[in-house]
């Protein structure tokens, strides 16, 4: 799939999931992509565990309480360690978000569908770190995202966002310009 | 070209661009990969502005000091609102953060080259500031990011990064099943 497309076609899937397994060979390529994503001053902060265990899948998904997904067929844990890129500044964040689209937009482009499942999981009842020491993750990283990954059974939504020119303009903050911006 | 080709193919590139003029309908087709980015609990968060315009692009290659990038023929501004998603919560570094990956991703599939310029103009000397005072960004607004965008004169480097099996496992922690991960 041609990246504009997967750009487009990506949204919030939080419908039912087909139990049929996901690929090794899919989850490498999933995570590989988050791998090769950009992090500030390339201290590649964050790291990833994908989970194809059935038994496994079925306790993280117990431990989302409130669920708020189907249990799917695989999943992808992003745990990020706030590493420094200098003085006292942290790229942790950015490093995370842009592995983790790189990770959604391959995940469509291979036929599936998927949620960056965050807030969930950080919120004060710590579901994250719940999750991380099921994992083994040290105390050093923090669990900071989860993305299910298996093929949707059910429509997949489109959510209704603000146009390009609410949102986008040339040469200026609102500039007219951005009217006739065919030129 | 397709999405995981374009993962693999973006990296930072610092040398000299090209001068001839990014087209009106390519700059959309960036800033379109932003928009189209998820943001937290669908806030979107982040706005863009395209500059094209060669004496404001010189103005701002002025105020980047020290220049850390060759004055390239266009460049993207994203501007950031710390938007409350819930509680005193804001995931308006998410957002920006993935639409700039779905822009990087775009630039390089349209055959050009950028580089995420955030640590050098959103430091103590405020140069992100300076670059929105000149565009007219009110101060609800931060400048978070610069994206150059034009086609390289010099061979594009890639940054040496750390392998998979450093930074990814499967079903647990640094678990030993990712030595035989091809099954």
């Amino acid at each position: 799939m041609d990246v504009i497309s997967a750009i487009h076609s990506r949204s919030s899937y939080r419908g039912k999931y087909d139990v049929a397994p996901v690929s090794r060979e899919h989850l490498r390529l999933i995570v590989e992509a988050g791998i090769a994503a950009p992090s500030g001053c390339n201290k590649q902060s964050s790291s990833f565990i994908a989970i194809d265990e059935p038994s496994l899948l079925k306790k993280i998904h117990q431990l989302l309480d409130p669920s708020v997904i189907d249990c799917p067929p695989a999943m992808i844990c992003v745990i990020s360690q706030r590493l420094i890129a200098y003085r006292n500044v942290s790229f942790s964040v950015q490093d995370y978000s842009a592995a983790i689209e790189n990770m959604l937009l391959t995940i469509v482009a291979l036929g599936y569908q998927s949620c960056w499942i965050e807030g969930h999981i950080t919120d004060s009842d710590a579901i994250g770190r719940k999750i991380a020491d099921l994992l083994g993750v040290p105390d050093d990283f923090s669990l900071v995202c989860l993305l299910p990954v298996g093929r949707a059974l059910e429509p997949v939504k489109r959510i209704e966002k603000k146009t390009f020119e609410q949102r986008a303009w040339f040469n200026g903050f609102m500039h007219k310009e951005n009217m006739n911006c065919n030129d």
